[in-house]
């Protein structure tokens, strides 16, 4: 049996680890810090990679598979890169087994000249790779993006959260001019926000990182930050302009149509399963997941209530003729008929999973022409008659959508405060986390010491930030915007 | 420049790889024996991706993600797959880099306890997650699928054919009967076969493997098989019927509906970028590939000839019309109006990537409503109006595919002979290897000395296969069926 899952106000963290597992969607396996992604878990995953990559060929991006193995020496090319990336990897160093002893050990005479890295990112092999592709201006600009594992060894792991295998994709694009590697930048973190909030239905800032938040290597990040249940901040989707460093490192220049030689321009960006976690954290109640109807793999579980056979027979016959019909408007629905188990933990477990929509169908609907609706977001229940119902449900998962959109932006709203001095952003952050919006002085001292102080840190500089004259909470240092600070996953 | 492609009577070795690489499908990476796949070649393995993902959704089977990384004990745990299959395999012995002399190395103090293998495929680690997921007989059939990279270390690689690093599918089913367990792993291989015939154009030869050619730890291996342009055979898929050979060593078990507890029956089955080379040496000709329609990422390409502006204006506008009209028949189609390249060369390049219609619209043809259309496959060339031409074009990607399978049909036909002695066997792949039909004695030392004298091994047993009396080529021995034999990538 598995355990009873704690309420968010209970244990937070364990709420978050029982969910995961019970409702289906991952898993721990032995092989320390790396997830089983279970089919439920994953077919949601599919769901979100469908919507992404949609978005990446539309905005003009193919999609190509680079090698897992990286050789050792790559890392070091770039400085920025190796010096700020964690050196947290897993090391190929031998490439065989032999028998002994009815086990298997490393042949140590298989042991590989210059060891390989399993990718931590793929930067330096794909700019290594694109040395070969691109001579001339009119190779460019060049938009590549890659679903792929990685890995990045991590001690202290939590399920989609941190993980140190984990999938995503990595888009990496060359340009000939800054200014239009600056606009695919801007135009993928925008293609990040608009999925986050119009299909995972999750409020997100866009906004800039603090140099010393920046990826290795980038001149500038970009990311979306997402507000969770228990306050604290997740970084959902980033995306760098890298200037000509990658370009520079592995010698990608091209000849321009003026007849030059130049280093092009970079970027890239990416998202990971670690949306699985932010989708999670943001929608879920004590009941289990509530999934956005968007992105659900079953957006209906029709249940039939039944006293004998016959009642069963008339209630499939009905729920047939609603499945045909919802499928038609292309909404998935489960029937669920199994005989071993009662319908009130059917429609536990359905609650746990976070099916938008349950429909359930008993003696009294038989003699009604009715059947009971529940929308999982609000737990409402309503008797509704058969006829048109598939219209009914239709609406119903719009308005799920927008519902659980709303509530989650009214959350953040209720939890993005503003503090004027260090006390008040200290007790703000003790009493109740969230974004606190606040004066700081652009240095990278000032920023770590209110880490350390407060695990606090600066989320971003939001986009088009309102402008006004301040003072540093921290130095009293004069300072033109507010920036977004939290305690983040 | 790139080098001039030999025709395949010159070096078909050298043919196939100049093709794979000038067709923009896949190059060798700097990392010893792992490609890169490139965009073009990329979104033909995501058009097979998704109709083979289709086709194992619609036989029940959702799909998941299990570890990259496997602990090594893991591998010994079941006898016949430790003993049979290939030790050659990528070891992680460290978890972390430090930066030495400006440079990185491997940090000797960050060395696992247990060594962790890159997964050469996963039955080990799958079968030791099923055992937290069977209980009882409700939890069955299980019937998961994975997409995913697997590494299996190779000296001699070959782009697509052999690689170090290849993408995949593996399927891994768990059912209550050995019956259940054989009606899958035939259900699947008719997938394949059905998928291969239909979607790549590509005939396949529908078998069982003798024993000495099964998967490590199988109980029986089916297996498609296809023949390529230079006479050797080449093996397109296998689904295993695994007993409970992964359930014992994992220790799967399952409760009964009568209350007993059993071992589970098991299968797995699998496809992976190999297929890529088949469709290559299947259906290409000495000007390149030949893409089947149903599986091209470009299905026509409409090239302008013109004098001046005014007349590319009026082809543009009509070739506008024709892409909207396409469109909506879901055929996909290039207008390349590039003017830095001459048609004569883009013609070249769209033979050479496999396109398989192309639209030439020249001043000529303005003032007769025409345009003219090359079909790939049979390089026929027709002046054809400009009216109802989406349905020309339409119909003439259905006729494209249905040829180039009649081809390939043909051609396999042609090549399959029958052999009844030894010195004809060897006469006949000596002059035009092919598929020989042959009686064997059914005895691994045969089998193992024909290959020894010849290179030719036995592809398969084809299922429903003729039975007849005969003697085996080598001993003399009598055998009741001819088993199909051919030297094999």
């Amino acid at each position: 049996m598995a355990e009873k899952i704690p309420t968010r106000k209970e244990d937070y963290s364990k709420w978050y680890n029982e969910l995961v597992m019970q409702a289906d969607l991952a898993q721990h396996s032995e092989v320390k810090g790396c997830m089983v992604i279970k089919p439920y878990g994953y077919a949601i995953w599919e769901k979100m990679k469908d919507q992404l990559d949609t978005r990446f060929k539309e905005t003009g991006h193919q999609n190509a598979y680079f090698p897992l193995l990286i050789p050792k020496s790559y890392l070091s090319k770039e400085a920025a890169h190796v010096e700020g990336f964690a050196k947290e990897c897993a090391v190929v160093t031998h490439y065989r087994l032999k028998s002994q002893d009815g086990g298997v050990v490393v042949d140590p005479e298989a042991k590989l000249e210059e060891e390989l890295i399993i990718r931590p990112t793929s930067e330096t092999i794909i700019w290594n790779t694109y040395k070969g592709w691109i001579q001339s201006y009119r190779d460019l600009p060049l938009l590549i993006n890659q679903w792929a594992n990685v890995v990045r060894w991590e001690m202290r792991t939590r399920l989609f959260l941190r993980t140190a295998e984990f999938l995503w994709q990595e888009g990496h694009t060359a340009h000939a001019t800054a200014q239009e590697a600056i606009e695919e930048t801007e135009r993928m973190l925008d293609v990040y926000a608009e999925f986050a909030e119009n299909f995972m239905a999750m409020p997100v800032v866009k906004g800039r990182k603090s140099e010393s938040e920046r990826f290795a290597g980038a001149l500038d990040t970009l990311c979306i930050e997402a507000l969770m249940q228990d306050g604290k901040a997740l970084q959902a989707g980033t995306s760098h302009f890298l200037g000509q460093n990658f370009a520079k490192a592995f010698d990608v220049k091209f000849a321009t149509k003026e007849g030059n030689t130049e280093f092009v321009w970079a970027t890239s960006w990416g998202v990971s399963t670690r949306l699985m976690g932010a989708l999670i954290m943001t929608h879920s109640d004590d009941k289990g997941l509530r999934v956005p109807p968007k992105l659900a793999p079953i957006h209906a579980v029709i249940v039939p209530i039944y006293k004998n056979e016959e009642e069963l027979s008339a209630i499939s016959a009905i729920a047939d003729d609603l499945i045909a019909k919802l499928k038609k408007l292309n909404i998935s629905v489960k029937y669920d008929d199994r005989d071993t188990q009662r319908p009130g933990f059917k429609f536990a477990e359905y609650e746990l999973k976070g099916v938008p929509v349950r429909v359930a169908i008993g003696g009294r609907d038989l003699e009604n022409g009715t059947v009971e609706i529940a929308r999982r977001d609000t737990g409402e229940k309503q008797t509704i008659t058969q006829t048109g119902l598939e219209a009914y449900i239709e609406q119903l998962l719009n308005d799920i959508q927008n519902n659980i959109y709303q509530k989650a932006l009214n959350f953040r709203t209720e939890n993005t405060r503003k503090a004027d001095n260090y006390e008040d952003f200290k007790r703000l952050l003790d009493e109740n986390p969230g974004f606190i919006a606040a004066h700081w002085d652009g240095t990278p001292e000032t920023e770590q010491k209110i880490k350390e102080e407060t695990k606090a840190t600066i989320r971003c500089i939001p986009l088009n930030n309102e402008q006004e004259e301040g003072k540093c909470i921290l130095t009293g240092k004069p300072s033109t915007q507010r920036v977004l600070f939290a305690r983040a996953y």
